[in-house]
């Protein structure tokens, strides 16, 4: 709904309420209102996140690679801010995600394992108790898209277009494969059709290239409307997620990589950079690129070899240690940038503490849209990046893993105090000033610092719930059980019924 | 598998089990046959077997409609033999369509309901046990094709591609919308896109149209592979069950209906009947019309607007009474017949007891295939229709409904004993002979003659199973169930945790 629109429909509702005198006053003024914005174009910004997939942190350019070209990126994050202390709320998808798009803490809602995709399962998916950030941006005139992965649920009522967002091309599932053959109907949603709002499309190149097309098309035909307002786009890539599968043209660009599958992933993110960069020229080709916020981060740390999964050997995580699933910097800190030529100064780097959360409340900021309910728990980052503020937006930022198991962090300019059973850490304290990437673990001093960051921690955890999702396989496994336990329960019914016999 | 290859593979697999001079002698004889086979062309027939879904017993002209055009199917049956007493084995489609099949009542494995579409259920599908009659054919060479509604089972090793079938098109569920525009991902079977094997397909005009052009199209593709086989082709619409959706172009022609729902109900007839056209067409023109054998029937009565579902009443089953879910006439007798050019004689009318199990085991037999495990129960129907034997295929024929419930019926060409508790039914006895349409219920008399019905009803029994599967409505409230519980289970194992306190 147009900007202009929107603010007809609420002062219609008012008028119910008023005496006619009123009425006409309000009129008058409502007129008065219009002819002032039609007269001044909607200024707001568009914003597009783009959000990459367990993207390992040294896997870019502007943080360091160079056995990977990201020259559109790099492009962007020279052009704008690079956070160098940008963090998700979670080491891996699904919380990560819910806590970027409602723009709180996932532990508030307890939604702390990846939703399992499931069309049947009416509690399985982001709770709709919880507004994503798309949707109140839909409530003050927005167009509001997002294409690629979804995992917020796969029950009618979880999908995109009930949460907020006008339009989605994707799959709803946490992941994909990539190439359109694999397309199939059965009990997989890696390989179920994409879906454009409720209708199922199939696809015929490369997804993330697919993905990537359908972003710019969308910037293209969002202005050939004839009203104009601001868009939000959330793109939301599953590259360089597994499978590992990428064009073989693509592959052969990185034949100097000794590893195999770091090849294929290397190949992944290549085509998802070339992506962003028929994003970013439509954005350029109908004069967009200026007042467009563009967001980009990852949404946990790329895949660690760790004990558990030795053969996830293809992300850099480096110079943090470990990767998804770790409270390390390695699992937590993300590429992160922001470019909006209109307002940032480029070439910026910032250092004060940055979470996923920001989008959210940043977004519901330049909107103008509402956030009187008080649930918003990340800052506006705008007085950050406009240089008039240079502080660290955050004093803390808080994790919680799998509540039960006793798994958490938190940290603020200084330092690191987490707990988590990985091999070399358990509990663990880091000063991050003098040890940026938490190579000395001095726990065993400290203990007044340790002892404010634990009142820190409690005092967040004592606005959380407990996790209610189960993980994926015990889900599945709890599935199982009931088909087998529901079939076995009808043969053995069977079985004691007596036979009938006609008399 | 060509007819050719079958042979030599099978022969290879005995070679080890045989001394060098047996390998010699055998060598030579498999090439003294593959030689003869070579030079006599496979003259098997074709096999074409098309079913309706929930046709009224008049709602083709052959069976005496007037009011719905059907000119390809009348011909087909003036062309051939119309069975005057052919039946289906169950009143409803999924039980009916296992029996089809597989060539067994489908009682002798407990499956006596619908099978609801879940792709997550390893149970909820026609039993792996049991073999379909495309599995039996196939293994003897021909090319076996599914085209239109499975309703088997979702779970990938319940699919047609698992089940025999060398050829998928359609859909797995119990129905489908009409229109492509209503297809979309979601829990309902009735939207999901189509599969082509296991290929995800959309469709892009009426499906009964669609599944029409993609059977002759089979045909056509069929001609023009360089070895020969012959095909069997299971050409399942869903025409004409719910949704009532039909072309608009097509539902004028029948205004002169005043039951608007038996308008759309008529349109959606003659669209079968035109598909039915384009597939004769294809034969025709491909030189296969001759020696192709047609089967067209359906899975059971039309809708009956009985007092539960007094609303469904745009069939016409007369002159029996009730249809769809009854164990009279209505409901279990079908519009059926056989075309053959090359063996039938034109313009048959047969009396004999004929069932939908028939189609398989006459299947078997002319195509050679292997019925050792004497499990068929149908009877190889072609002397019968070559003039060869003019009594009854069957002495009885046996009806289960809701074992559990206490529905049954047999019937010999004199006599039909039943019990179902319909409007004015209940326990009831019929003279078939002079009362066909079961007009006069004469349970109180003819004592020895039901003794001796139950006899045969109670030794047909004696080797069925109960039934296993539960009713749709009966699962999906089980599932529904088991996800809310799980849920709430969830819940409360979390409130019940102590919150951690990091000391």
């Amino acid at each position: 709904m147009p900007w202009t629109e929107w603010i007809t429909i609420e002062n219609t509702k008012q008028i119910n309420k008023m005496n006619i005198m009123n009425v006409f006053k309000l009129i008058l003024t409502t007129l008065l209102s219009l002819t002032i914005l039609a007269v001044q174009a909607d200024d707001r910004p568009n914003i597009i996140v783009i959000l990459a997939d367990d993207l390992g942190y040294n896997d870019v350019g502007f943080t360091g690679a160079t056995s990977i070209n990201t020259p559109n990126l790099d492009a962007l994050a020279a052009g704008g801010v690079i956070f160098e202390n940008g963090y998700v709320t979670h080491p891996y998808c699904g919380p990560s995600r819910a806590g970027l798009l409602t723009g709180r803490y996932q532990a508030r809602f307890g939604m702390e394992n990846n939703v399992t995709y499931n069309p049947y399962d009416p509690n399985m998916g982001l709770p709709v108790s919880e507004k994503t950030f798309a949707k109140r941006l839909q409530e003050v005139g927005y167009k509001t898209a997002v294409i690629g992965k979804w995992h917020l649920g796969g029950a009618t009522h979880f999908q995109p277009n009930s949460r907020g967002f006008d339009y989605f091309y994707g799959f709803l599932d946490g992941g994909h494969h990539y190439f359109p053959e694999q397309t199939t109907i059965n009990a997989d949603g890696y390989a179920l059709p994409l879906m454009r709002n409720k209708e199922v499309v199939t696809f015929d190149e490369y997804l993330t290239t697919a993905l990537s097309r359908d972003a710019a098309n969308f910037i293209t035909n969002h202005s050939t409307l004839e009203e104009h307002p601001p868009f939000m786009m959330y793109l939301s890539y599953n590259a360089p997620h597994a499978p590992l599968q990428a064009p073989s043209h693509t592959i052969k660009k990185y034949a100097h990589i000794k590893n195999p599958k770091r090849q294929i992933y290397a190949a992944m993110v290549d085509e998802m950079d070339q992506g962003i960069g028929m994003v970013v020229d439509a954005l350029k080709q109908h004069g967009k690129y200026d007042n467009t916020l563009i967001f980009f981060l990852s949404d946990n740390g790329g895949l660690y070899p760790d004990s558990w999964w030795p053969q996830f050997d293809w992300a850099d995580n480096s110079p943090y240690r470990h990767g998804k699933v770790a409270l390390l910097e390695g699992g937590v800190k993300v590429p992160f940038i922001a470019h909006w030529p209109a307002k940032i100064v480029k070439g910026q780097r910032f250092d004060g503490l940055v979470s996923a959360l920001d989008i959210a409340a940043t977004s519901v900021h330049l909107a103008g849209a509402d956030d009187s309910d008080n649930t918003l728990e990340g800052k506006n980052l705008t007085p950050y990046v406009t240089g008039k503020n240079n502080g660290s937006p955050h004093k803390a930022l808080f994790w919680r893993l799998e509540e039960a198991d006793d798994i958490w962090a938190v940290r603020t300019m200084e330092s690191k105090y987490m707990k988590q059973g990985l091999p070399g850490v358990n509990r663990a304290f880091f000063d991050m000033k003098s040890d940026p990437t938490e190579q000395h673990n001095i726990v065993d001093s400290n203990l007044i610092e340790q002892s404010k960051l634990a009142d820190l921690w409690n005092a967040w955890n004592s606005k959380n719930i407990n996790n209610i999702l189960l993980q994926s396989n015990e889900y599945k496994r709890e599935k199982a059980n009931f088909y087998q336990t529901l079939y076995e329960k009808n043969v053995q019914q069977a079985q004691k019924r007596t036979p009938y016999k006609v008399q």
